[in-house]
Order: structure tokens, then C-alpha cells, then sequence
């Protein structure tokens, strides 16, 4: 089986109270937990409204982009197959002990060729979501702004995109959904990579860039009309905006891409479709990026492919 | 009564066959009649799906821009009660003779302050909705395109906003239902007005600039939805796009700005309160002109302010 | 001018609690006032988020139904005009003295053919929309409930619709937008009339049935997103809904119905075209009649034609 | 791994041609086959515009209700397995060749507890979306009617229920996502399953009835907008719709039933949340399969449990 999905994201925030307001009061997510780690810094914990398991964000005060991200299996056994891949396929891979993060259970750590930090973990404490579990509710009476239910997927930079989809395939058993390539030759050079085990369209997508950002990390909403709200109200509550409301050509998925008080890119998504492991890839040729991105101005700007933390 | 909308814009274009294409196939407007004006020019008559009256958009090819518009009223008696408003105003009236706007009957012609003209008829040719009269559908069971049910207002520039302001209210009994001025002060400048004489948010609305042009005219559409999906199909049409999908501060409407083959801005606009003469009329200051504008990105981009027919 | 809209609707219900906890928090309208009315009656005034009037609804505690409506009109001479026609039209008129209702300045109350109580005024202490008028927000931030903007039409039934419409067209200036008749025949029956005196496409629809008697009072509400919505906490607040979501032939409006704690019919209203005085009249026969009422199911149920309050 | 994703329904219909008016022209399927079976039997093979297998939906003249379900695996070695494991759990499994099924691969065979025929395959002749792989448009340009892209699940009869959860978990590796129960209690009988192996909310639901029964297949589409023009377009259509326009308690899935003109109940379905082993299994007790399967009018009707093909 191996990656059930992206399980956690990790992420630097320069401060932390401004941090919470975006997060809890914009975002609408739920905090579980706060604490101060072993080294001094200030960690929150968030999980949004239909997401059972303890965490599926935190927050940790000090500078900002990416701490690491966190990957849960469906199968305890599943850890130690991934720990085999890896290590075949040539990587440095620790052992992570449970409590190392909170409510986590135990399994490993590595770091990635594009250089971020990895855990598989196959357990984490239930907490439940907003709803409950019997007769339960559509959605919970009283949610708080953009309400969003959960964490979706991330775009992070890497030298050496190819090298990374190979990484994913080889070792989470990811598929490519879809690609940017140079062109549709045979020796066409590889811009970026949409990647996924399940029917998400996307839990990572990797493309060309410095080593160890973080481009955004998204949150997953229900409808074109939800991607709507959620900027009036970011506008309301004065979050800078980097892409108004607009569809990918890429995943066709609809969105928002804004950044939150420390400069982290965050993304609301919904649509995109069902994924499957027979589909064949879409393939976008780099002539076509600006309607690949952004499928209604048809043009990437600058900020959008420069501004990384 | 006075004013009961506006009935046609009657635009140029610079090729008749490529702005065929844009406004039959594209917005989906249904052809009534084409001819060739008595100096040479061609023309074309258009209707959105759910209007009645012969046409609501007439190109004649040559040039950009507008060419005049006419305003529909509701009682035979309503002309000459707007001619002597008019003339009291210090404007030049003539009278207009049935069958010199094919299929809409006589009325008055004059020039505005800003340097468009206006045409004043109370009859049209009845051609009925795409839906009928009996039993009717609730839309088209074969829409084209974008498939736009009605023209719904334009915005045009003149150098003097306040004096426009006060003809259309003195002569057209239009009231403002928003404004953009220099502060809230009495001797605030006027830097834009957006005003109806019915339910509609706006039929015109008259900002800062040269005399005698046109930025934009207007189809309605449904929701939000429709919009987001007018964008997609010009995207697929390769129809120039000049805003994304957003929302205006002002009036509230969700909109998509793009340009027609020759260059003339069209919009899709949805939404928008309804608007009643005794609601106090919103203002909005300049410093928050770029929130009024486009509520998401909260700026003015250099094109929208420029860019004129 | 005459009628510039359905002003307020003064509702009778049988217990002050339950029906606040359904006007303020599920449907959530601000409460703007409440008093004990001169014969003992509690009484709780409302307004949705986007009026700027005092109340568009007054509840008063003692069995079900409507009081009355009130009628606002553009400007005060309308009142006396109005009056005239209703004289004429053979109605007894008196006149209402300021004050008479909180909040609300002089005017006529007449009982019309159909037994219900109209009162017409020109003057309500202004209390501002919940956005206000200086750079609004699109909505306000912090909603309750469904959140219903404002109060959009009703239905009342009468013995003679016929004379209804003729009264409306007559005294109030009204326009029927759509008709379902017995057939398309000169000497057909009128089945029922939906009216107005603007561009929204109902402000009160009469149909036959009893002299005096509520069918519903409807919120304006912007997309079938929202209706689908409002639906979705109607069952999370326990409120017994009529009609699950859909259109309607008539009006091609999307709606829900539901009952208040009383068991008066309130809807929920979004979409609608237009309304215009020289569209042609919309006529339905009888034999569509369920198609024209409920545009999906295409059929009338029993509960909807016979419950009234 | 196990099974990727429900590949075809094959159906019985009584009348050919009118059957393809139904899905081709209302629900706007593409044909991509059809033929004469080797008992006489006419088919038509049909595909939504964003699947890219030769055909998910397959129309036998003859008869109503469903001859057999498809089932696709990921890898080849998969069949194999799912053989073991279906006579391992006691089945009679038979060895199906390649054509068969036109453009369907070899595979095995096996008729359920509930005595539905089940079919397991790998490979389908690649046909490609109507989009293409290449710089894809977000959708095709001109969609017929509802435009479904995609086959979405089945709801089945059993007078096993239970039975057939285990035989799904136990030989196609699916899991309860919601349950019906006749209380929390451990000795609760089971009233219905809904039950996946991806991130689907269902592929297939059982619930208790007679043996061999179909309740109802279901097109995917995007939204609630989507659900309700399809509702709207049926009405033009004269299609019987069986459930308006709502909202699933279970699943939360939006959705219209209706049926196709032989009388099989189809529905169209969208959102639903995405379904993760992980997520603790909702349930929902019989008191309230009301609003379980209704969550708006919270009622079930006798037609949508007693009609069955």
C-alpha cells in the first residue's frame, strides 16, 4: 500500500500570535495543542474540522518555510517496506521514536534529495472531527471564517525534479497525475511533477527551483463557490492575496494563493478529479505553463515563481 | 417614470466576422438581423436568450468604441417629459424617426457632457425570449458558449463625472447608488458614479477620463458559478482576459473583464444588490478605490484604468 | 411612482422564544427592537443583515398568520395618490398616524378584496445595513445561521385573484410578472398572479383559496449555493422543511419552504430574472401547474396548497 | 492492492433506442460500440467525457436491472489474488477471457452472496478523456446535456448485508465508510454498507432487500451547481426524477435519482468527502436513516426503498 497521505505539514512561523489569528481565525482550523519544544520554540498544533487525527498542521515560531512534513501509512508494516526503499534507493534513514512528535507514533526520518525532511509514521493519537462519528452533522453548526476541513497537499522546489519523481515513485510508490515538461520528446527535460498514491490529484507536486523550499502548502475546501468566500474573506481580515480566485489547466482544480503573516504561501483548493494510477498523465508543454498554472490569465507572474520560504 | 434600462449598446468593431464569432459563439447572443447601413457600414443585431425586445447590441464595423445608446422608457409620454428635462438641462435634442434604429421605433437623440450619445425610444420590435411565453423552460435546452441571457450595463469616462452625475439624475431621474470620491468631506472631488433608475445596481456608471469613450459593457450572468465558467470557455476560445474571476467592492458583483477582437472591454457580471432610490448611497474613498474596484486584490492594475475604446 | 417595495411583514406566532430562536438564529436576522404593544401583545422587530430600514419583520405573540403588511413608497406624495386610487377603487382607507408602528411615519391602511390588512408609508427610521456605507465589506463578517440579507415577497391566498390583480394593477401600480390560468383562452380563470412594481420579479403573488390567509413570507437569499446551505441547518436546527431544495417553473426562483415554530410557511429565495413591465406576461396553464410550482418534481403535494396560517 | 476503482455497470434495458436518448443525450455519455451479442441481444458501450477506458457503461436490450459489475485492478497479479481470496471465502469463481467483454482484458468471474455477477479485469482498451493528455481544456468544449464525466458507484440489494461487507473486505480488500445499524449496540444487525477501497466515498453500497437487485448507479458531476442544472435539464427532458435536488446525511454526497426509460433508477452525485481507511467508519442507527438518506426532508419515501430493477 504504502502513503495513505500527507499527514502533516510543519512549518516555521516568525510569530506566533500573529500566526494563531491567521491559522484560527481566518483558516478556521482547530488548535489541539500548544507547547514549547525542547529547543525553546513555541509550537502549536491545528487540525481542521473533518480531520480525525490529532494534527495535521504545526506551527513552530523562528523564521519561516518548512520544517518537514509528515506522511502516514496505512499499515505499521508499511514503514519498514518504505525504510527498505529508501535506504535502496540510497538515502540516510533514521529511526523516529513515538513522542518525538507529540501524538505521533514511532517510524522513520529522512531527508529528501531535494533536501527536506520526511517522517512515515503509521500512528497518531484519535481525536475525531467536528462532526463525531454517528448521525453526524454536514458540517459543523458554527465554524469559524473559511472553515476548511483539512489539509490537502504541498509544492515544494527542488534542483532536480526528475530526481525527485523518481524518489516518489520509487519509494512512496507515488504515480505522476501530471507533468510540465520542456516539450513532448523523449529527451524533454522535466519542469515539474504532480504526484500522488490515491485518488487525490495531488499530495505532492515538485517543481525546479532552489533546494529545501517550501512554495505553499493547501488546504482542501468543497467548491468553486467556497474558493469565492474564503478570499472576501481574506480581504476582510487583510491577508495578502497572491492569486485571486482562479482555476488550474493543471489538476483543474480551483483555488486561492495567499500567504500567511510570516510570508508562507498557503492555498485553498477544491475540484481537481479523481485520480487513478491508469490514467495517463497529463502532459503540459512549458510553452503552455501560463494556461497550465493559471488557466484564466493564461501567464505566471513573477512573484509567484520567485517568492519562496 | 423615465428611464426603464438600457435597451442597446451599438458598438464598432474593426472585423464583423471575428466579433461574429466572439459575441455568437462565444457569449452565445442569438443574431436577429444583419444589414448595411446607409453609409456602407455592416451591421449586426444581437439578443441575449432571455430578452424580448429585437436586439440589445448592434456592431457596425469600423473603428472601436461606442457608438451611441439607447435607453428604453416605459410610457410613450416619458420621451418628450425627458426631452424638455433634457432641454432644460441646456442639451441639444433632435428628434429621432422610427426605422432609423432598425425595428425600434422614433424618439429623441442627444449628446451627453461626456460626448456619448443617447438615444430615448419607447418601442421595439417584440421578438420574444428563447424560452417562450407558455410554460417555459427555465433556460435554453441548447445555450452556446457562455450563452450571456441579457446586456446589462456599461461604464463610460468623461472628464467632468459630477456634471454627468447631475444630467442623469435632472434628466433621467438616475440615482447614485455608490460613488468613489476624494474623502468624505462636503468638497470631496467626484471620482466615479455608479447609478440606475430601477432595481438594477447600476445601468451606467460614469468615472474620471476623456470624453466620448467606452470601458466596458456588460452581460448578466447568474452566480458566481457562471462566472468562473465564462472564464474557462475563454479560455478555451482564446479570448483575451483582462480580469480574472473576482469580486467588486463596489456593487458587489462577480465579475470576468475581457476584451472582443477589436478591443472593445466586455464584462460578465453577476450578483450585486438590489438596488432602491432611499438605501444611502455607499462611498467609497479613493485610498480604498483599489478594494472597491477588485475586493481581492485591493489594486488597480494600470491597463484597467488605461485601456479605452 | 407608487410602490417602491414590501416594506414589512407583521406576522402573528404562537410562542415570542421559539420564534426568536428561529428568526435570529437560524435564519439570523438582527432583532432591532421589542415592546409589549398596547393590547399586551409581545412584539420583537427584525431586519436582515442588508436593510437599511428600521424592521422588515415584526412578530407579535398570539396565534399565527399575518397582521399586515407595510408598503413603502418613494416619495410622500405617493401616499395620497394611493390613497385616491383606493378610494376609487372602492376601498375603504384610514389613515395611520405616525408611530402607530415603532419606527415607522404616517400613511393609509386599507383591508384589500382579499380580507388581508396593507398599510402604506414613506417614512422608517434609518438604521443602517450591517456592512455599513463607508467601504463596505461584501458581507458582514460574522453571520448567524443563513444569515438572509432581506426580506424578498410574499404569498397570500384570496377568494377572488382576479380582483386582487385588478386591485394591485390599479391602486398599487402592479404588474403581473407571471399568471397561471385555467387556460390560454380569453375567458379563462385566474388560478393565481404573481405581481410587482419594480424589477424584482414578485413582491406579492395572490392565488385562490381562503379570504385573509398567509401561504408563506420569503428571504432573499443570493445563489442555490445559499439554498442548499440554508437547507443543510435547517435540519441541524430541527426546522421542518415544506419543500426540499429546487426551482420553480414560475419565476425559475430557487427555494426551500420551511415552517417557523408557529407553523407560518417561510421561504428561503434566490434567482429570478429580471422583472421588466414590458416583458410579456409569463403564462403557465393549470395542466403545468406542477411543473410551473415545482419545476423538478412536477408535481403539487397536498401539505402545500392546503396548509395556511 | 486490490481493486482500483468500479470499471462498468452492464445493464438491461427494455427499449434500445430510447435508452440512448436517455444517457447519450441527457446525461450526455459518449458512444464509443455497439453491437449484436451472441444471443441477439443489442449493446451500446458508453463512456463519460473524462474517463479514458473504452467504456464504464454497457446497455443490453432485454429486460431491466444489472447483468454484471466490472471491477479494475491495478496490477495483472491482482486477479489472481482476488481469485484466492473469493475461493478462499467460498465463492465459485470462473475464468473470464479476453473479449468477452469487447475491449476488456481476461479476468475471472464470480456471482455474489447478494447473487450479483462480479467481474475482475486489468486491462481496457485505451480510448482517452474527451480533453486529450496534452495541455488539456478543463472540459470539453461542448458538453451534450448534464454532461456526466464519469461512472461513480452502484447501490445493491442483499438479504445478506453483512455477508456482503465481509465478502468485500475479506476478498476486494473494500471498507465501511458508513454504516446503517439497528442500534450502537455490538449486537446491532446491519440495515446497509457503503463501502470502498480508494478514497471514493463509496464504489458500492448494499443495503437490506431481495437478492440480485439493482437500487440505483451514479454519475459523478462537480457541485451542488451541477446537481441541480442536472435536475433542471431532466424536467426539460421529461425525465422522472424520483429525488429532487438534496443533500446524503451519509456520504453527504449532493444528488438527484431518476430514472431511465426502462425504469432502472440512476443518480447523479457529487461531493462526499474523501474516504481514508484511517477515518473512524460513521454510523448512522436506523432511528435516523431518515435523515441518514434524506438529510433534508429527513423522511424516507416508500418508492425509494420498494423500487428496485
Amino acid at each position: 500500500m504504502g502513503i495513505m497521505r500527507l499527514g502533516y505539514a510543519h512549518v516555521r512561523v516568525t510569530d506566533m500570535a500573529e500566526a494563531k489569528d491567521h491559522y484560527a481565525s481566518t483558516l478556521g482550523l482547530y488548535e489541539t495543542h500548544s507547547d514549547t519544544a525542547a529547543d525553546g520554540a513555541k509550537r502549536t498544533f491545528y487540525k481542521g474540522w473533518d480531520e480525525w487525527d490529532h494534527h495535521s498542521l504545526v506551527l513552530e515560531e523562528g523564521g519561516v518555510g518548512v520544517v518537514k512534513y509528515g506522511w502516514k501509512v496505512e499499515h505499521e508494516s508499511d514503514i519498514d517496506d518504505i525504510e527498505s526503499k529508501a535506504k535502496a534507493f540510497g538515502l540516510t534513514v533514521e529511526r523516529m521514536a513515538k513522542g518525538e512528535n507529540p501524538e505521533i507514533g514511532d517510524g522513520i526520518r529522512f531527508t529528501t534529495p531535494s533536501e527536506h525532511v520526511f517522517e512515515v509514521y503509521h500512528q497518531a493519537t484519535a481525536y475525531g472531527t467536528e462532526v463525531g462519528s454517528h448521525n453526524p452533522d454536514a458540517f459543523p453548526r458554527h465554524l469559524v471564517g473559511v472553515g476548511a476541513p483539512a489539509l490537502d497537499h504541498s509544492l515544494i522546489t527542488s534542483e532536480d525534479p526528475k530526481l525527485m519523481e523518481r524518489m516518489l515513485t520509487d519509494v512512496f510508490g507515488f504515480y505522476a497525475t501530471e507533468r510540465v515538461q520542456t516539450s513532448l520528446d523523449e529527451d524533454h527535460d522535466l519542469v515539474g511533477t504532480w504526484m500522488t498514491s490515491n485518488n487525490q490529484i495531488h499530495q505532492l507536486a515538485v517543481i525546479g527551483g532552489p533546494q529545501g523550499k517550501l512554495h505553499h502548502f493547501a488546504f482542501r475546501l468543497d467548491s468553486w463557490n467556497d474558493v469565492g468566500r474564503a478570499a472576501d474573506l481574506m480581504t476582510m481580515d487583510d491577508v495578502p492575496i497572491d492569486v485571486t480566485p482562479t482555476r488550474h489547466g493543471i489538476t483543474r482544480g480551483q483555488t486561492v494563493y495567499f500567504f500567511d503573516p510570516s510570508g508562507n504561501r498557503n492555498e485553498v483548493f477544491s475540484g481537481g478529479y479523481l485520480a487513478f494510477p491508469d490514467r495517463p498523465t497529463t502532459v503540459w508543454t512549458v510553452d503552455q505553463i501560463g494556461r497550465g498554472i493559471f488557466y484564466h490569465s493564461r501567464e505566471l507572474n513573477e512573484r509567484f515563481t520567485t517568492v519562496l520560504t
